[in-house]
Protein backbone atom coordinates (compact mmCIF):
# COMPACT_ATOMS: atom_id res chain seq x y z
CA UNK A 1 0.00 0.00 0.00
CA UNK A 2 1.23 3.37 -0.92
CA UNK A 3 0.35 6.42 1.62
CA UNK A 4 0.54 9.99 1.29
CA UNK A 5 1.40 12.26 4.95
CA UNK A 6 0.03 15.92 4.42
CA UNK A 7 1.83 17.03 7.49
CA UNK A 8 5.23 15.72 8.62
CA UNK A 9 4.96 16.30 11.78
CA UNK A 10 4.77 14.46 15.25
CA UNK A 11 1.50 13.11 14.04
CA UNK A 12 1.80 12.12 11.11
CA UNK A 13 5.39 11.25 11.30
CA UNK A 14 4.91 9.09 14.54
CA UNK A 15 1.66 7.14 12.38
CA UNK A 16 4.19 6.96 8.77
CA UNK A 17 6.69 5.30 11.00
CA UNK A 18 4.51 2.27 12.78
CA UNK A 19 2.69 1.34 9.55
CA UNK A 20 6.23 1.54 7.77
CA UNK A 21 7.45 -0.85 10.68
CA UNK A 22 4.23 -3.06 10.69
CA UNK A 23 4.65 -3.47 6.43
CA UNK A 24 1.22 -2.20 6.35
CA UNK A 25 2.37 0.40 3.88
CA UNK A 26 5.55 -0.14 1.29
CA UNK A 27 6.30 3.65 0.17
CA UNK A 28 5.75 6.93 1.99
CA UNK A 29 5.11 10.47 -0.14
CA UNK A 30 5.85 13.53 2.06
CA UNK A 31 3.46 16.62 1.80
CA UNK A 32 4.17 19.54 3.77
CA UNK A 33 4.82 23.63 3.50
CA UNK A 34 7.89 23.17 5.87
CA UNK A 35 10.95 22.38 3.13
CA UNK A 36 13.21 21.55 6.99
CA UNK A 37 10.47 19.09 7.96
CA UNK A 38 10.73 17.23 4.71
CA UNK A 39 14.60 16.89 4.51
CA UNK A 40 14.24 15.66 7.91
CA UNK A 41 11.23 13.35 7.77
CA UNK A 42 13.17 12.02 4.72
CA UNK A 43 16.74 11.61 7.13
CA UNK A 44 14.41 9.85 9.52
CA UNK A 45 12.84 7.45 7.57
CA UNK A 46 9.34 8.71 7.77
CA UNK A 47 8.93 9.46 4.07
CA UNK A 48 10.92 7.99 0.81
CA UNK A 49 9.69 10.94 -0.94
CA UNK A 50 8.68 14.29 -0.68
CA UNK A 51 6.42 15.45 -3.83
CA UNK A 52 3.42 18.13 -4.33
CA UNK A 53 0.01 16.93 -3.38
CA UNK A 54 -1.67 16.39 -6.08
CA UNK A 55 1.21 13.94 -7.59
CA UNK A 56 1.39 12.12 -4.08
CA UNK A 57 -2.42 11.92 -3.65
CA UNK A 58 -2.55 10.51 -7.06
CA UNK A 59 0.01 8.10 -6.55
CA UNK A 60 -1.70 6.86 -3.17
CA UNK A 61 -3.98 4.50 -1.76
CA UNK A 62 -3.95 5.81 1.50
CA UNK A 63 -3.85 10.05 2.35
CA UNK A 64 -3.34 10.80 5.69
CA UNK A 65 -4.16 14.52 6.71
CA UNK A 66 -2.00 15.19 9.83
CA UNK A 67 -2.34 19.36 9.70
CA UNK A 68 -3.92 21.89 12.03
CA UNK A 69 -7.38 21.39 12.02
CA UNK A 70 -7.96 24.38 10.03
CA UNK A 71 -5.89 23.91 7.49
CA UNK A 72 -7.33 19.91 7.04
CA UNK A 73 -10.73 21.89 7.22
CA UNK A 74 -9.69 23.88 4.07
CA UNK A 75 -7.83 21.71 2.17
CA UNK A 76 -9.59 18.38 2.56
CA UNK A 77 -12.08 19.27 -0.43
CA UNK A 78 -9.47 20.18 -2.56
CA UNK A 79 -8.13 16.48 -1.73
CA UNK A 80 -11.73 14.44 -2.37
CA UNK A 81 -11.98 16.12 -5.81
CA UNK A 82 -8.62 14.13 -6.92
CA UNK A 83 -9.41 10.98 -5.28
CA UNK A 84 -11.13 7.71 -6.96
CA UNK A 85 -13.17 4.76 -5.78
CA UNK A 86 -10.31 3.01 -4.48
CA UNK A 87 -8.72 5.58 -2.50
CA UNK A 88 -9.01 6.40 1.63
CA UNK A 89 -8.73 9.46 3.27
CA UNK A 90 -8.44 10.17 6.62
CA UNK A 91 -7.20 12.99 9.04
CA UNK A 92 -6.00 12.60 12.63
CA UNK A 93 -7.99 15.99 13.83
CA UNK A 94 -8.86 16.84 17.61
CA UNK A 95 -12.25 18.46 16.39
CA UNK A 96 -14.86 16.67 14.02
CA UNK A 97 -17.85 18.60 13.49
CA UNK A 98 -15.66 21.58 11.71
CA UNK A 99 -14.24 18.94 9.02
CA UNK A 100 -17.27 16.51 8.60
CA UNK A 101 -19.45 19.82 8.15
CA UNK A 102 -17.26 20.92 5.24
CA UNK A 103 -18.07 18.28 3.21
CA UNK A 104 -20.94 16.77 3.72
CA UNK A 105 -22.04 17.13 0.64
CA UNK A 106 -18.83 16.31 -1.50
CA UNK A 107 -19.38 13.91 -4.10
CA UNK A 108 -16.77 11.92 -2.56
CA UNK A 109 -17.34 12.13 1.02
CA UNK A 110 -17.77 8.71 1.36
CA UNK A 111 -13.99 7.98 0.61
CA UNK A 112 -13.14 10.11 3.89
CA UNK A 113 -13.25 8.70 7.32
CA UNK A 114 -12.74 10.95 10.15
CA UNK A 115 -10.28 9.39 13.19
CA UNK A 116 -8.86 10.34 15.70
CA UNK A 117 -6.06 9.06 17.92
CA UNK A 118 -6.00 10.09 21.30
CA UNK A 119 -2.19 10.94 21.63
CA UNK A 120 -0.18 13.87 21.47
CA UNK A 121 3.12 15.29 23.19
CA UNK A 122 3.96 18.93 23.68
CA UNK A 123 6.64 18.64 20.76
CA UNK A 124 6.43 18.77 17.76
CA UNK A 125 8.15 18.45 14.38
CA UNK A 126 9.08 15.13 12.17
CA UNK A 127 12.04 14.70 15.28
CA UNK A 128 9.16 14.35 17.90
CA UNK A 129 7.90 11.45 16.23
CA UNK A 130 7.95 7.53 17.65
CA UNK A 131 6.65 4.65 15.98
CA UNK A 132 5.15 3.15 19.50
CA UNK A 133 3.04 6.59 20.35
CA UNK A 134 -0.05 5.22 20.25
CA UNK A 135 -0.12 1.46 21.34
CA UNK A 136 -3.13 1.00 23.90
CA UNK A 137 -4.50 4.29 23.52
CA UNK A 138 -7.64 5.14 22.01
CA UNK A 139 -9.16 5.80 18.98
CA UNK A 140 -12.26 7.27 17.18
CA UNK A 141 -13.92 7.40 14.47
CA UNK A 142 -16.22 10.07 13.83
CA UNK A 143 -19.95 9.37 12.07
CA UNK A 144 -18.90 6.30 10.25
CA UNK A 145 -22.57 5.89 8.41
CA UNK A 146 -20.92 8.29 5.95
CA UNK A 147 -18.15 6.52 4.78
CA UNK A 148 -17.94 3.48 2.65
CA UNK A 149 -17.15 0.14 3.56
CA UNK A 150 -13.64 -0.04 2.15
CA UNK A 151 -12.14 3.04 3.12
CA UNK A 152 -13.47 1.96 6.74
CA UNK A 153 -11.61 -0.91 6.35
CA UNK A 154 -8.40 0.51 5.52
CA UNK A 155 -8.65 2.65 8.79
CA UNK A 156 -9.81 -0.09 10.57
CA UNK A 157 -6.69 -1.50 10.24
CA UNK A 158 -4.66 1.70 10.36
CA UNK A 159 -6.00 1.89 14.15
CA UNK A 160 -5.05 -1.89 14.68
CA UNK A 161 -1.28 -1.65 13.05
CA UNK A 162 -0.99 1.54 15.33
CA UNK A 163 -2.05 -0.85 18.23
CA UNK A 164 -4.63 1.21 19.18
CA UNK A 165 -8.82 0.88 20.79
CA UNK A 166 -11.06 1.92 18.12
CA UNK A 167 -14.66 3.54 19.58
CA UNK A 168 -16.97 4.82 17.21
CA UNK A 169 -19.16 7.99 18.11
CA UNK A 170 -21.16 10.99 15.90
CA UNK A 171 -18.94 14.11 15.73
CA UNK A 172 -21.02 16.28 17.75
CA UNK A 173 -20.38 13.87 21.11
CA UNK A 174 -16.92 13.77 20.18
CA UNK A 175 -16.57 17.59 19.85
CA UNK A 176 -18.27 17.48 23.20
CA UNK A 177 -15.82 15.15 25.15
CA UNK A 178 -12.27 15.84 23.51
CA UNK A 179 -13.52 19.05 25.21
CA UNK A 180 -13.70 17.65 28.52
CA UNK A 181 -11.14 15.25 27.90
CA UNK A 182 -8.22 16.87 26.31
CA UNK A 183 -9.06 20.56 25.36
CA UNK A 184 -9.87 21.80 28.82
CA UNK A 185 -6.53 20.39 30.19
CA UNK A 186 -4.87 22.66 27.93
CA UNK A 187 -6.48 25.57 28.81
CA UNK A 188 -5.66 25.21 32.39
CA UNK A 189 -2.33 24.05 31.60
CA UNK A 190 -1.64 27.19 29.96
CA UNK A 191 -3.53 29.24 32.32
CA UNK A 192 -1.28 27.88 34.99
CA UNK A 193 1.70 28.38 33.21
CA UNK A 194 0.87 32.50 32.65
CA UNK A 195 0.24 32.38 36.87
CA UNK A 196 3.38 31.19 37.50
CA UNK A 197 4.86 33.49 35.05
CA UNK A 198 3.14 36.44 35.98
CA UNK A 199 3.69 36.10 39.73
CA UNK A 200 6.89 33.94 40.42
CA UNK A 201 9.31 36.20 39.07
CA UNK A 202 12.30 33.88 40.26
CA UNK A 203 12.48 31.62 37.51
CA UNK A 204 15.71 30.03 38.87
CA UNK A 205 13.63 29.39 41.84
CA UNK A 206 10.29 27.67 39.45
CA UNK A 207 13.13 25.76 37.69
CA UNK A 208 15.19 24.21 40.66
CA UNK A 209 11.78 23.43 42.84
CA UNK A 210 9.52 22.14 40.39
CA UNK A 211 7.83 19.18 41.76
CA UNK A 212 6.96 16.27 39.48
CA UNK A 213 3.33 17.62 40.26
CA UNK A 214 4.16 21.01 38.54
CA UNK A 215 5.77 19.56 35.92
CA UNK A 216 3.01 16.93 34.54
CA UNK A 217 0.14 19.67 35.29
CA UNK A 218 1.94 22.14 33.29
CA UNK A 219 3.55 20.20 30.35
CA UNK A 220 0.76 20.97 28.13
CA UNK A 221 1.74 24.48 28.39
CA UNK A 222 4.16 23.69 26.39
CA UNK A 223 2.38 22.79 22.76
CA UNK A 224 2.25 25.19 20.19
CA UNK A 225 -0.52 27.89 19.26
CA UNK A 226 -0.22 26.79 15.32
CA UNK A 227 -1.75 23.51 16.75
CA UNK A 228 -4.27 24.58 19.73
CA UNK A 229 -5.69 27.91 18.56
CA UNK A 230 -7.30 26.53 15.74
CA UNK A 231 -8.87 23.68 17.58
CA UNK A 232 -10.31 25.98 20.52
CA UNK A 233 -11.51 27.65 17.38
CA UNK A 234 -13.15 25.00 15.96
CA UNK A 235 -14.83 23.82 19.33
CA UNK A 236 -15.62 27.20 20.81
CA UNK A 237 -19.28 26.26 22.21
CA UNK A 238 -17.70 23.05 23.42
CA UNK A 239 -14.68 24.71 25.41
CA UNK A 240 -16.43 27.97 26.68
CA UNK A 241 -19.56 25.59 27.96
CA UNK A 242 -16.51 23.68 29.78
CA UNK A 243 -14.24 26.34 30.35
CA UNK A 244 -17.16 28.37 32.78
CA UNK A 245 -17.35 25.08 34.45
CA UNK A 246 -14.29 24.56 35.13
CA UNK A 247 -14.18 28.59 36.86
CA UNK A 248 -17.22 27.93 38.32
CA UNK A 249 -15.57 24.89 40.31
CA UNK A 250 -12.58 26.53 40.93
CA UNK A 251 -14.31 29.26 42.69
CA UNK A 252 -15.70 26.96 45.07
CA UNK A 253 -12.17 26.28 46.53
CA UNK A 254 -11.29 29.51 46.76
CA UNK A 255 -14.68 30.41 48.61
CA UNK A 256 -14.36 27.75 51.24
CA UNK A 257 -10.79 28.99 51.65
CA UNK A 258 -11.64 32.53 52.16
CA UNK A 259 -14.51 31.42 54.90
CA UNK A 260 -12.00 29.03 56.42
CA UNK A 261 -14.75 25.99 55.88
CA UNK A 262 -12.60 23.65 55.49
CA UNK A 263 -15.39 20.43 55.99
CA UNK A 264 -16.25 22.01 52.69
CA UNK A 265 -12.84 22.47 51.32
CA UNK A 266 -12.48 18.27 52.29
CA UNK A 267 -16.23 17.32 50.50
CA UNK A 268 -14.72 18.89 47.20
CA UNK A 269 -11.19 17.01 47.23
CA UNK A 270 -13.44 13.39 48.01
CA UNK A 271 -15.53 14.03 45.32
CA UNK A 272 -12.25 15.12 43.06
CA UNK A 273 -10.63 11.67 43.98
CA UNK A 274 -14.03 9.68 42.77
CA UNK A 275 -11.51 10.36 39.35
CA UNK A 276 -9.38 7.39 40.82
CA UNK A 277 -12.48 5.03 40.20
CA UNK A 278 -12.49 6.19 36.47
CA UNK A 279 -8.47 6.83 35.97
CA UNK A 280 -7.17 4.09 38.01
CA UNK B 1 22.38 5.66 63.24
CA UNK B 2 19.04 4.78 64.71
CA UNK B 3 15.95 6.27 62.74
CA UNK B 4 12.36 7.06 63.89
CA UNK B 5 10.04 7.58 61.46
CA UNK B 6 6.98 9.42 62.62
CA UNK B 7 4.06 8.52 59.69
CA UNK B 8 4.97 5.13 57.80
CA UNK B 9 3.65 6.25 54.87
CA UNK B 10 4.65 7.49 51.10
CA UNK B 11 7.02 9.62 52.44
CA UNK B 12 8.37 8.38 55.46
CA UNK B 13 8.38 4.96 53.93
CA UNK B 14 10.32 6.50 50.98
CA UNK B 15 12.93 7.68 53.15
CA UNK B 16 13.24 5.14 55.55
CA UNK B 17 13.89 2.25 52.75
CA UNK B 18 16.66 4.84 51.09
CA UNK B 19 18.55 5.44 54.28
CA UNK B 20 18.24 1.60 54.63
CA UNK B 21 19.56 0.65 51.27
CA UNK B 22 22.46 3.48 51.83
CA UNK B 23 23.81 2.21 54.97
CA UNK B 24 23.27 5.69 56.82
CA UNK B 25 20.90 4.07 59.24
CA UNK B 26 20.87 0.88 60.33
CA UNK B 27 17.76 0.45 63.18
CA UNK B 28 14.38 2.07 62.16
CA UNK B 29 11.38 2.23 64.49
CA UNK B 30 7.94 3.00 63.25
CA UNK B 31 5.49 5.31 64.78
CA UNK B 32 2.00 5.64 63.46
CA UNK B 33 -1.81 6.10 64.53
CA UNK B 34 -2.51 3.46 61.86
CA UNK B 35 -1.40 -0.11 63.01
CA UNK B 36 -2.21 -2.22 59.90
CA UNK B 37 0.09 0.50 57.93
CA UNK B 38 3.21 -0.43 60.66
CA UNK B 39 2.56 -3.99 60.38
CA UNK B 40 2.24 -3.45 56.31
CA UNK B 41 6.08 -1.43 56.54
CA UNK B 42 7.57 -4.41 58.92
CA UNK B 43 6.45 -6.54 56.03
CA UNK B 44 8.11 -4.39 54.19
CA UNK B 45 11.21 -3.86 55.63
CA UNK B 46 10.57 -0.38 56.19
CA UNK B 47 10.80 -0.37 59.53
CA UNK B 48 12.75 -3.22 62.62
CA UNK B 49 9.90 -2.40 65.04
CA UNK B 50 6.98 -0.41 66.35
CA UNK B 51 7.16 1.89 69.21
CA UNK B 52 5.81 4.41 71.35
CA UNK B 53 6.32 8.08 70.32
CA UNK B 54 8.58 8.25 73.70
CA UNK B 55 10.12 5.41 73.55
CA UNK B 56 10.84 5.32 69.58
CA UNK B 57 12.16 8.88 70.33
CA UNK B 58 14.74 7.91 73.26
CA UNK B 59 16.10 5.59 71.38
CA UNK B 60 16.77 7.62 68.41
CA UNK B 61 19.35 9.51 66.87
CA UNK B 62 17.42 11.14 64.14
CA UNK B 63 13.15 11.67 64.34
CA UNK B 64 11.37 12.32 61.06
CA UNK B 65 8.10 13.81 61.01
CA UNK B 66 6.11 12.27 58.51
CA UNK B 67 2.49 12.84 58.88
CA UNK B 68 0.01 15.90 57.48
CA UNK B 69 1.21 19.09 58.50
CA UNK B 70 -1.10 20.05 61.20
CA UNK B 71 0.06 17.04 62.76
CA UNK B 72 3.24 17.56 62.58
CA UNK B 73 3.04 21.11 63.66
CA UNK B 74 0.95 19.72 66.98
CA UNK B 75 3.47 16.80 67.75
CA UNK B 76 6.50 18.98 66.96
CA UNK B 77 7.13 20.80 70.60
CA UNK B 78 6.27 17.58 72.59
CA UNK B 79 8.67 16.09 70.67
CA UNK B 80 11.54 18.33 71.15
CA UNK B 81 10.66 18.33 74.82
CA UNK B 82 11.73 14.90 74.96
CA UNK B 83 15.09 15.06 72.41
CA UNK B 84 18.61 16.38 74.14
CA UNK B 85 21.67 17.61 72.79
CA UNK B 86 22.55 14.34 70.41
CA UNK B 87 19.13 14.09 68.53
CA UNK B 88 18.15 15.71 65.49
CA UNK B 89 14.47 16.17 64.41
CA UNK B 90 13.13 16.67 61.09
CA UNK B 91 10.25 17.23 59.33
CA UNK B 92 9.31 16.77 55.72
CA UNK B 93 6.29 18.80 55.22
CA UNK B 94 4.76 21.19 52.17
CA UNK B 95 4.56 24.41 54.52
CA UNK B 96 6.69 25.42 56.48
CA UNK B 97 5.90 29.10 58.09
CA UNK B 98 3.42 27.05 60.54
CA UNK B 99 5.65 24.76 61.91
CA UNK B 100 8.63 26.78 62.82
CA UNK B 101 6.34 29.57 64.07
CA UNK B 102 5.34 26.74 66.86
CA UNK B 103 8.45 26.48 67.74
CA UNK B 104 10.05 29.09 67.72
CA UNK B 105 10.63 30.11 71.47
CA UNK B 106 11.14 26.32 72.24
CA UNK B 107 14.23 25.83 74.11
CA UNK B 108 15.25 22.97 71.85
CA UNK B 109 14.51 24.91 68.26
CA UNK B 110 18.04 24.16 67.23
CA UNK B 111 17.68 20.68 67.14
CA UNK B 112 15.28 21.15 64.66
CA UNK B 113 15.37 21.03 60.98
CA UNK B 114 12.78 22.07 58.59
CA UNK B 115 13.23 20.02 55.72
CA UNK B 116 11.18 19.64 52.55
CA UNK B 117 11.52 17.02 49.97
CA UNK B 118 9.95 18.44 46.74
CA UNK B 119 8.26 14.75 45.60
CA UNK B 120 4.85 13.09 45.97
CA UNK B 121 2.61 11.06 44.32
CA UNK B 122 -1.32 10.81 44.46
CA UNK B 123 -0.71 7.64 46.11
CA UNK B 124 -0.55 6.69 50.06
CA UNK B 125 0.38 4.38 52.58
CA UNK B 126 3.29 1.82 53.12
CA UNK B 127 2.87 0.17 50.25
CA UNK B 128 3.31 3.11 48.05
CA UNK B 129 6.57 3.92 49.23
CA UNK B 130 9.79 3.97 46.65
CA UNK B 131 13.32 3.98 47.83
CA UNK B 132 14.63 5.73 44.82
CA UNK B 133 11.54 8.52 44.80
CA UNK B 134 13.84 11.48 46.01
CA UNK B 135 16.74 11.07 43.61
CA UNK B 136 17.27 13.97 41.16
CA UNK B 137 14.45 16.29 42.94
CA UNK B 138 15.32 19.12 44.78
CA UNK B 139 15.15 19.35 48.63
CA UNK B 140 14.83 23.19 50.93
CA UNK B 141 15.93 23.36 54.12
CA UNK B 142 14.39 26.73 56.03
CA UNK B 143 15.90 28.90 58.29
CA UNK B 144 19.03 27.21 58.73
CA UNK B 145 20.19 30.09 61.11
CA UNK B 146 17.96 28.45 63.53
CA UNK B 147 19.04 25.25 63.45
CA UNK B 148 22.44 24.18 65.48
CA UNK B 149 25.18 22.71 63.15
CA UNK B 150 25.14 19.05 64.20
CA UNK B 151 21.42 18.54 63.42
CA UNK B 152 21.78 20.37 60.15
CA UNK B 153 24.71 18.34 59.19
CA UNK B 154 22.62 15.04 59.77
CA UNK B 155 19.55 16.43 57.84
CA UNK B 156 22.28 17.25 54.83
CA UNK B 157 23.35 14.08 54.80
CA UNK B 158 20.03 12.62 54.73
CA UNK B 159 19.38 15.04 51.56
CA UNK B 160 23.42 13.80 49.82
CA UNK B 161 21.74 10.13 50.82
CA UNK B 162 18.54 10.58 49.14
CA UNK B 163 20.20 11.92 45.80
CA UNK B 164 18.36 15.67 46.03
CA UNK B 165 19.48 18.65 45.44
CA UNK B 166 19.70 21.13 48.34
CA UNK B 167 18.12 24.50 48.35
CA UNK B 168 18.13 27.24 51.34
CA UNK B 169 15.24 29.55 51.66
CA UNK B 170 13.72 31.28 54.20
CA UNK B 171 10.08 29.43 55.50
CA UNK B 172 7.77 32.09 54.36
CA UNK B 173 9.73 32.30 50.99
CA UNK B 174 9.25 28.35 50.86
CA UNK B 175 5.76 29.02 51.60
CA UNK B 176 4.96 31.29 48.42
CA UNK B 177 6.55 29.20 46.30
CA UNK B 178 5.11 26.20 46.98
CA UNK B 179 1.73 27.80 46.48
CA UNK B 180 3.26 28.30 42.45
CA UNK B 181 4.90 25.50 42.40
CA UNK B 182 3.11 22.40 43.69
CA UNK B 183 0.02 23.76 45.79
CA UNK B 184 -2.14 25.49 42.95
CA UNK B 185 -1.18 22.55 40.53
CA UNK B 186 -3.68 20.27 43.21
CA UNK B 187 -6.64 22.88 43.49
CA UNK B 188 -6.19 22.92 39.51
CA UNK B 189 -6.02 19.37 38.96
CA UNK B 190 -8.99 19.00 41.83
CA UNK B 191 -11.09 21.62 39.92
CA UNK B 192 -10.55 19.90 36.75
CA UNK B 193 -12.12 16.60 37.97
CA UNK B 194 -14.73 17.61 39.71
CA UNK B 195 -15.39 19.99 36.14
CA UNK B 196 -15.04 16.54 34.23
CA UNK B 197 -17.40 14.57 36.96
CA UNK B 198 -20.19 16.91 37.07
CA UNK B 199 -20.70 17.79 33.35
CA UNK B 200 -19.49 14.43 31.56
CA UNK B 201 -21.98 11.85 33.15
CA UNK B 202 -20.78 9.12 30.56
CA UNK B 203 -17.80 7.88 32.91
CA UNK B 204 -16.97 4.84 29.98
CA UNK B 205 -16.55 7.24 27.71
CA UNK B 206 -13.92 9.26 29.93
CA UNK B 207 -12.36 6.20 30.76
CA UNK B 208 -12.12 4.98 27.16
CA UNK B 209 -11.18 8.27 25.35
CA UNK B 210 -9.11 9.81 28.46
CA UNK B 211 -5.69 11.04 26.88
CA UNK B 212 -2.21 11.20 28.38
CA UNK B 213 -2.64 14.65 28.30
CA UNK B 214 -5.98 14.52 30.72
CA UNK B 215 -4.48 11.83 32.69
CA UNK B 216 -1.28 14.35 33.65
CA UNK B 217 -3.29 17.51 34.48
CA UNK B 218 -5.91 15.00 36.28
CA UNK B 219 -3.37 12.67 38.44
CA UNK B 220 -2.72 15.12 41.45
CA UNK B 221 -6.87 15.29 41.73
CA UNK B 222 -6.71 11.48 42.85
CA UNK B 223 -4.48 12.97 46.14
CA UNK B 224 -5.85 12.41 49.81
CA UNK B 225 -7.53 15.42 51.60
CA UNK B 226 -5.43 13.93 54.96
CA UNK B 227 -2.96 15.45 53.48
CA UNK B 228 -4.17 18.33 51.13
CA UNK B 229 -6.60 20.02 53.69
CA UNK B 230 -3.72 20.66 56.37
CA UNK B 231 -1.60 22.41 53.55
CA UNK B 232 -4.35 24.30 51.90
CA UNK B 233 -5.11 25.87 55.60
CA UNK B 234 -1.62 26.37 56.51
CA UNK B 235 -0.87 28.21 53.33
CA UNK B 236 -4.28 29.75 53.01
CA UNK B 237 -3.28 33.22 51.90
CA UNK B 238 -0.69 32.01 49.66
CA UNK B 239 -2.98 29.80 48.11
CA UNK B 240 -5.59 32.21 47.95
CA UNK B 241 -3.41 34.51 45.77
CA UNK B 242 -2.41 32.51 43.81
CA UNK B 243 -6.12 30.74 42.86
CA UNK B 244 -7.01 34.54 42.47
CA UNK B 245 -4.65 34.85 39.74
CA UNK B 246 -5.43 31.62 38.30
CA UNK B 247 -9.06 32.79 37.69
CA UNK B 248 -8.00 35.97 36.29
CA UNK B 249 -5.80 33.92 33.60
CA UNK B 250 -8.38 31.26 32.82
CA UNK B 251 -10.97 34.59 32.63
CA UNK B 252 -8.68 35.79 29.66
CA UNK B 253 -8.44 32.14 27.79
CA UNK B 254 -12.62 32.55 28.48
CA UNK B 255 -12.34 36.21 27.36
CA UNK B 256 -10.28 35.26 24.08
CA UNK B 257 -12.65 32.58 22.88
CA UNK B 258 -16.12 34.74 23.54
CA UNK B 259 -15.07 37.47 21.64
CA UNK B 260 -13.50 35.40 19.39
CA UNK B 261 -10.20 37.23 19.52
CA UNK B 262 -8.06 34.43 18.09
CA UNK B 263 -4.77 36.95 17.97
CA UNK B 264 -5.27 37.48 22.00
CA UNK B 265 -5.56 33.84 22.65
CA UNK B 266 -2.28 32.93 20.35
CA UNK B 267 -0.61 35.62 22.26
CA UNK B 268 -1.83 33.90 25.86
CA UNK B 269 -0.32 30.26 24.71
CA UNK B 270 2.79 32.23 22.99
CA UNK B 271 3.42 33.45 26.98
CA UNK B 272 2.50 29.81 28.33
CA UNK B 273 5.28 28.38 26.30
CA UNK B 274 8.01 30.38 28.15
CA UNK B 275 7.53 27.61 30.30
CA UNK B 276 9.73 25.39 27.89
CA UNK B 277 12.68 28.10 29.18
CA UNK B 278 12.09 27.42 32.45
CA UNK B 279 10.65 23.37 32.58
CA UNK B 280 13.17 21.67 30.23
Amino acid sequence: MKLTIIGVGLIGGSIALKLREKKFVDYVFGVDQNEQHLIEAKELGIIDESLSLEDAVHQSDLIILAIPVDASRTLLPTILDLVNDNQTVMDVGSTKAGIVNAIQNHKNRSRFVAFHPMWGTENSGPKSAISESFTGRAAVICDREDSAISPLQTVKAVAENLGMNLLYMDAESHDIHTAYISHISHITSYALANTVLEKEREEDTIFQLASSGFSSTVRLAKSHPEMWVPIFRQNKENVLDVLNEHITQLRKFKSALEKDNYEYLEELIRNANKIREILR
